[in-house]
C-alpha cells in the first residue's frame, strides 16, 4: 500500500496553511516535567485539528462536485462543513446518537445538513455511502484517505519549524489520520523525533490491530472521549502506524477527565477530553519520554464544559 | 510628574522575557469585525499580565530587601507570589473579603502569606502599609510605580514586535497599570496607532478623574470585573492614560459577562471577566475601531468558571 509522502504533507501546507490558524506552541506553566508543550489545536477553526484535512481534500475537488458527505462524531463533521462552505458546495453530515449536541450544531451553524443516528462510527458511514449513490456527493472519509492524512501532517511541520528541538511529540489516536500525517512528516524530516500514541482504554481500537497484525473491528468502544471511539481504524492509517509511530499507550477515562480539568482550570486552554487524552498520558507516567522538548497535541476544543467541570 | 518612556519599557523587556511566557497574539474565529486579534495574557505566568510589573521590581531590589508586601484583589496578589518566590524572599499579601477564592489559593499555593478581609482597595493598602513599617518589607504597588508600569509596558512592544500593522489597542482599566504602559509602548513608538481604554459602568474611576481633571475617590464600586474595581486609581497611572490613551469607554456587566461566555465557549480561551471586558466593548459596539488588525487585550485568565458558566 502506497503511503504518504513528505512531499504530500509540504504541498498540503500550501493549500491549508491560506485559511488555518497557525495555532501557537505553548510552554505548560503547570507540569512536572519541564520543557512540556502543547500544540493547540483546540484553537484551531472549527476548534480543532480536522479542517486541515478536510480543506486539503475538498479543495481539491473538481468543479463538477456537487457536494460532500461524511460521517464523524463531531470535529471533523464541523471541518467538512466549513470546508464545504468555505468552497461554496453542500455538505451533509451523518453524526452518531450519542454525539455531541454542541458539535451537531456547530456543524449546523456552518451550513451543513445534519442527521444524528446510529450507534457507531461504521453505522453511519454505510448511511453517507448511500448518499454518494443516490446523489452523486463525494465521500470525504474522516481518517482513511492520503488527502486527509496529509492535511492533518501539516501539525507536524508547523511543529517542526516552530520548534525545531524537539524530541518527541503525543499524538491522540481516534480512526489514526492525525497521528499518521504527524508522524509521517516527522519521521521523515527527523527520525530521532520520538512519536507516541494515545488510545483510551475503553476504545484500544489501534492497539489491537497493531498487535494482531491487521485491521481489528471492536465489537464496542465506551470513553469519555468521543472523537476518539471509532470501532475500527483504516487501512491507510494502521500502515502509517505501524510504520512511523514509536509506541501506543492507553489512559483510562479518570486520567482524561483530571487532565481536561486541569488543562481547562490551570493553564486555561479549553479542550475536549479527546484533546486532552495526550496529556493525560503524560501526567500520569504512561510514557517513558526523552529528554529536552516534547510536544503535546491537544487536538480540539469542542467540550461540553457543563458536564466536565 | 516624570512619567516613564520607552526606553524604561524595553529596559523591563530585557528583565522580565528571561521568565514570561510570549503570549500568543491570536486572531479571533467568531468576531464580526474582520482583523480582530487577542493578545492571550489569561495564558501568562499565574494567569495574568501583572507578573510582568510584579517581576519588574521585584528583580531589582536591592540584596537587603526582607520581604513583599502587597495589596491586590487576586492577579497581582499572584504575580507578586510568583515573583517573590522566584527571588527567593518571603511575600505577604493582603486581599478584599470580597477577592475570589481560587485567587487567594493560588497566591498561597506559590508560597505567599495570603491575609483577606476589608472592604475595598484602599482598606487593603493601608493594612499593607502597616506591614511595611512594622517589618521592613517592601511595598509592591499594584499599579502606580513606575516600574510596575513599565512592566506592564513590555505587552505594548511585543504587539508592535509580533503584529507591526497594528492599528488599535483596546486595553481595560482597572488602577491604569497596564493602559498606561501599553499606551506608553505604543504612542512613543507609532503615535499613529489609537489606544481604547475599557472601564465597568460600575466602576468608571479613571472616566471621572479624567472628566473631573483630577483623582477621584468612588464611594463604591460594583462589577462582576473584580480586578477592575480599585476605588481610586494612581496619580502616575492617571497622568499616563491622561497623556496616551485616547478615549475610555464603559461596558456594563451584562456585556462583561456575554463576552466572557463567548470567548469561553466559542473561542476556546479561558478568561475571567475583568480580562473580557476588552471584547465586551468591540462586541457591544461602544468603540469606533479604525480599518485594519486590532488586538484586544486579554489580561487575565483567572476566572470562577461555574459562577460563569
Amino acid at each position: 500500500m502506497a503511503l504518504i509522502s513528505l512531499a504530500d504533507i509540504r504541498d498540503a501546507h500550501r493549500v491549508v496553511s491560506r485559511i488555518v490558524i497557525r495555532t501557537p506552541i505553548l510552554p505548560l506553566k503547570f507540569c512536572d516535567r519541564p520543557q512540556t508543550y502543547v500544540k493547540c489545536e483546540n484553537l484551531q477553526r472549527a476548534g480543532a485539528f480536522k479542517i486541515r484535512g478536510a480543506y486539503n481534500k475538498i479543495s481539491r475537488l473538481p468543479r463538477s462536485c456537487r457536494g460532500v458527505v461524511a460521517a464523524s462524531s463531531g470535529n471533523h463533521a464541523q471541518a467538512v462543513a466549513l470546508a464545504a462552505k468555505l468552497r461554496g458546495i453542500p455538505a451533509r453530515i451523518f453524526m452518531p446518537s450519542w454525539s455531541l449536541l454542541l458539535k451537531a450544531k456547530g456543524a449546523r451553524a456552518l451550513g451543513a445538513k445534519v442527521i444524528r443516528g446510529g450507534r457507531n462510527s461504521e453505522v453511519i458511514r454505510l448511511r453517507a455511502e448511500r448518499v454518494v449513490a443516490q446523489r452523486g456527493y463525494t465521500m470525504i472519509p474522516s481518517f482513511n484517505d492520503p488527502q486527509i492524512i496529509a492535511g492533518q501532517g501539516t501539525v507536524g511541520l508547523e511543529i517542526l519549524q516552530d520548534l525545531p528541538e524537539v524530541q518527541a511529540v503525543i499524538v491522540q489516536i481516534g480512526g489514526g489520520g492525525l497521528a499518521s500525517g504527524i508522524a509521517t512528516a516527522l519521521k521523515n524530516s527527523k527520525p530521532r523525533v520520538k512519536v507516541f500514541g494515545v488510545e483510551p482504554r475503553g476504545a484500544p481500537t489501534m492497539s489491537r490491530s497493531l498487535r494482531k497484525g491487521k485491521l481489528v473491528t471492536m465489537p464496542k468502544t465506551d470513553t469519555i472521549a468521543d472523537g476518539l471511539k471509532p470501532v475500527r481504524v483504516g487501512e491507510l492509517t494502521f500502515e502509517h502506524v505501524r510504520k512511523y509511530v514509536d509506541e501506543v499507550v492507553l489512559v483510562s477515562d479518570a486520567e482524561i477527565l483530571a487532565a481536561t480539568r486541569h488543562l481547562i482550570l490551570k493553564e486555561k486552554l479549553v479542550v475536549e477530553p479527546s484533546g486532552a487524552a495526550t496529556f493525560a498520558a503524560v501526567q500520569s507516567g504512561k510514557i517513558k519520554l526523552p529528554r529536552g522538548p516534547v510536544v503535546v497535541i491537544l487536538s480540539g476544543g469542542n467540550a461540553d464544559l457543563k458536564n466536565i467541570l
